[in-house]
């Protein structure tokens, strides 16, 4: 099963591909990050992200689309400039006919490291070594999508760790 | 010119499509909205909207998409819901290469009634009377949508009534 993790923003949206054989073991085959100018109109943008994500899309041939679901307690101007982002990335997604899933961060913490107060850090090295990576991938954003696409394999076979609630 | 006007919702968008002549008159070439089914994939009804926005689009050939633009003090998740509709809504309009014009509420209230704490249905009211209609268009998101619409004519023309900021 080959998986696309979604970390979606406006100005930077992390994505990260990777396989999974029948074992369980999993492999990263890219990750990185489209940025698009701030100060450029939102719709320029928000196209800019559907052709670059479906050119990922295009060449890499997920089947699923594993993106991270927001919550946001404070900031609503940040989270409606997220939403639309990640609004785009999941048509995009469907448009490619994956299968779409959605964790939390929470879902995410705990399916990667067993406890859901764990930060930010403590998940991107669960990360590396998961996928057996020299170092955690660069920037932040391609390593939060790789832990959103091993949260998916991890949860589709059963095996995510439930931490503390 | 003619501008399609938009009401962004996840559940329910308004549009509403109005000519504009070279005098300022207008009038309605048509409105309504584009419902998704509750209890659907969120990607699902994301590609519904795109696509029954691109066939609207692509019948009614407007120049400019005027939408509104949100603004929540409360609601995060209604924020982040509509924001999702909303970000795929743009980007069906610059796919279809239109301008596209974004107002707050407060905007369209003070351009339509002169009157930034105009109620809903005085603006509704100003949109019948602007397009000269017998009765204010159904449901309400196709009539905020018009609203939309013709807040960009009157922009474009400078013609807007600047109320009490």
């Amino acid at each position: 099963m080959r998986i696309i993790g979604i970390d979606p923003g406006t100005g930077i949206l992390g994505f990260g591909v990777i396989d999974v054989t029948a074992s369980g073991a999993a492999k990263m085959v890219t990750a990185g990050v489209v940025t698009t100018p701030a100060h450029t109109p939102l719709d320029e943008r928000l196209e800019d992200i559907f052709d670059s994500l479906t050119e990922i899309i295009t060449e890499t041939k997920p089947d699923v689309m594993s993106i991270e679901k927001l919550f946001f307690a404070q900031n609503v101007t940040t989270a409606m400039s997220v939403s639309h982002a990640r609004g785009v990335a999941m048509l995009t997604g469907r448009k490619a006919r994956l299968t779409i899933a959605e964790y939390t961060p929470l879902q995410i913490k705990q399916t990667l490291t067993g406890y859901g107060k764990a930060d930010k850090k403590q998940v991107q090295e669960m990360v590396r070594v998961h996928l057996k990576l020299a170092a955690i991938p660069r920037p932040d954003d391609a390593a939060d999508a790789l832990a959103a696409a091993i949260t998916h394999s991890m949860m589709a076979r059963g095996s995510a760790i439930v931490g503390v609630k």
